[in-house]
């Protein structure tokens, strides 16, 4: 672990887990399934943290209920505005529906129609994006601050956002509950990373004996370039790359504030390996993950000698996935 | 509910979850996860117990897990054998293994290829038997019958067991605790029934204001029959099926004993209405179910107005189920 230079500006534990509490009843307690097969290759313990069976499918529920539970009477009435490019669309969505609050999305017009579907189904009104210039994320957020300011509403980012990355701490805390439960700590924890909301909260829950990873794909690993450089760093995109999750080009400004402060640890695969991932979750423990969602188990596939002899866990963070796409993926 | 006429022959609330506690920590707490569908549906709550994340892919891991634990010292060592359709296969394989007790498996030679590896992988000796008459059941039973004689192991039935029974109904008393965590009761327990040793542990469980269901395919409703006459009774069998831990043509003597006395009720499904439930789990939950874990849910989605208002609980059983069968399934 790298030295904490400005500890008083994280939010401490004491509020991470206020914000647990608030939410808890609300959102689902995720299991956490231990790998035969891949705690035989470390020759240690890997467990999985299925978010993938979070409401809406994916860990993206929790901050977007956080975030839109925390909002002004005022500013619940006028409603939120967003874009993602799906699983945050979704969880925004139902978060708005359980608390009667308005939501506007803006998503790529080539989003999985599972996540389009997903967030339609929770009454969110969706606009698609048909431009990919200067990328589609960026396209897509300028879009959704125009639709903020026609209406009025509240513009936020699937991310880059101190309230929804606490949110995300949840995720860990629940997980710190349930390794306790079992008499256990974890050496590494694998969080795959767009933006870096789940990493930033995650990193914020765990002490120095636990490493928190940040697992991007080739090509868009713009967190694990700006871990590097210190500052924050743009990835050159451009790769074809069925990881629609982890397509952000740079981490989130209060995302990298924190992990640079954490000591969070960048690691990246080749999106065909969580191929393999999705395989394995597959027929070895009946989990469906999208290939976003498998990348952390993927990393503990393509770097077991990282993780020898330790207890390791990688979050399944989510598993929205259209079904020719999964149907393909587990034939191969 | 009928009345109950031999009360002093079940197994009572305080054995069952003393059985509960000694498996507790060995077992997986499976989680109990809302389907908003089905919940719309029948105007009322659906919650899917998602066994299919249990160890080994099924519930039956509970009763073998508890078997094998109360065998005594001598018939530890001797080990058991067993003939399985597959899922109780795993299961005691795997129970076998954590106890070091040494497992032999009958199983039929069409048997799902990854209920087999499965088996395997927990270092239990398979014997695949290749005959089909009077039935494969039956066929295997036999052989199974010899193997045990040969070695002077314990011969194991899959379901017609009081012991299994006992271990299967920490299933029911698991969901007892969460539903009440959530200050939630249930109106209706659906259960997919092969020999019985679920719904029979379910229905030990839960008192009169819970009606549990058995539910089984057309063709191999054998439970549904005996329930009919009141006395055992066989199913015709011979229909082309995929839920292929369900084929047993009659229920265990043990099994129907108990469900007679508890006012279990059968229903049955078309087995190709388990293939809408399978996509249904995939699409809304992210959970893997196999053909015979889904049933349950059928019931529930082609029955709608049995349960219209109530807060109703299906078991997702299982999920072990070959690639290309699951692929061609969600993509129907």
């Amino acid at each position: 672990m790298s030295a904490v230079p400005n500890v008083s500006q994280l939010p401490d534990y004491l509020k991470l887990n206020h914000a647990f509490q608030q939410i808890r009843n609300n959102v689902r307690t995720t299991p956490l399934l231990k790998s035969d097969t891949l705690s035989e290759l470390i020759r240690g313990e890997v467990l999985i943290k299925a978010e993938s069976l979070q409401i809406t499918g994916a860990f993206k529920f929790r901050g977007a209920f956080y975030r839109l539970l925390n909002l002004t009477e005022s500013q619940k009435k006028q409603g939120v505005t967003a874009y993602s490019s799906g699983n945050f669309a979704a969880g925004l969505s139902a978060a708005g529906q359980l608390l009667d609050i308005p939501v506007r999305l803006v998503m790529p017009h080539d989003a999985p129609k599972s996540k389009v579907n997903n967030a339609r189904r929770y009454g969110a009104e969706v606009i698609l994006c048909q431009c990919n210039k200067p990328s589609r994320e960026e396209a897509a957020s300028a879009m959704a601050r125009q639709i903020a300011r026609d209406h009025g509403a509240v513009l936020l980012h699937p991310f880059d956002d101190h309230e929804i990355i606490i949110g995300q701490a949840s995720v860990a805390l629940e997980l710190q509950e349930q390794l306790a439960m079992s008499g256990k700590s974890c050496d590494h924890i694998l969080c795959p990373v767009g933006g870096g909301s789940l990493v930033a909260g995650s990193s914020l829950v765990f002490g120095s004996n636990t490493q928190v990873w940040a697992v991007e794909v080739d090509g868009y690993q713009g967190m694990g370039i700006s871990l590097e450089n210190g500052r924050r760093s743009r990835a050159k995109g451009h790769i074809l790359c069925d990881c629609d999750a982890l397509l952000a080009l740079e981490p989130g400004i209060a995302n990298l504030d924190i992990v640079l402060q954490t000591g969070v640890r960048g690691i990246t695969v080749n999106p065909q390996k969580s191929h393999d991932a999705i395989r394995l979750s597959f027929q070895e423990m009946n989990l469906v993950l999208e290939p976003s969602g498998a990348v952390a188990i993927a990393a503990i596939m393509d770097n077991p000698a990282l993780f020898e002899n330790k207890t390791v866990v990688a979050i399944g963070s989510g598993g929205n996935v259209d079904p020719d796409k999964y149907a393909s993926i587990i034939q191969a």
